[in-house]
């Protein structure tokens, strides 16, 4: 059992920041913490499995293929497939979770 | 792709509410909705697995083992066995989401 504080996280500076916060046979669990501006820009890996993007704190886009968007505010949650096309921008100072399983 | 947005979901009246965010063979996302003072009583399953409990909004006390007790505040995130004793409590509203791989 362990235990991440995200918002001790640092945000990035010139990019989005990443943080590791777990990794298993069973799922990994990244945190990207973005300035307002930055982006994931939208990419996606041929490989079995799903996603979900969790916003913990501020607002921007999820990103999608033909460049589709999605509101991303606090507390929404995006699910997809791997091989699907995916991203996010940040509109304000940005935290979010993403977890992947099985772990790429 | 799918997209929720956690904030929309009810909230419990006597008891914790649950709603299914995602369920598939890679893992299941449920959002739990606790009124100050509910909880999800410490318990555990005697399966492989992993469980992330991320808390989206509000405070309580992530719970374990012997009565054990983890600060529970927006942004924290807790990793554990799904064999582990795990539960959590509300001391104001709270909105939490709990990965669950595999899925169970």
């Amino acid at each position: 059992m362990h235990h991440t504080h995200l918002y001790d996280n640092p945000m990035g500076e010139k990019a989005p920041k990443n943080v590791l916060v777990h990794d298993s046979p069973y799922f990994k669990i990244i945190n990207f913490n973005l300035k307002a501006g930055q982006e994931v820009p939208v990419h996606s890996h041929d490989i079995e499995g799903q996603l979900s993007v969790t916003v913990i704190e501020g607002n921007g886009a999820f990103l999608g293929a033909d460049n589709a968007t999605l509101p991303a505010r606090a507390g929404d949650v995006l699910v997809a497939d791997i091989s699907e096309p995916h991203g996010f921008r940040a509109e304000t100072d940005m935290r979010v979770l993403v977890t992947i399983a099985p772990p790429i």
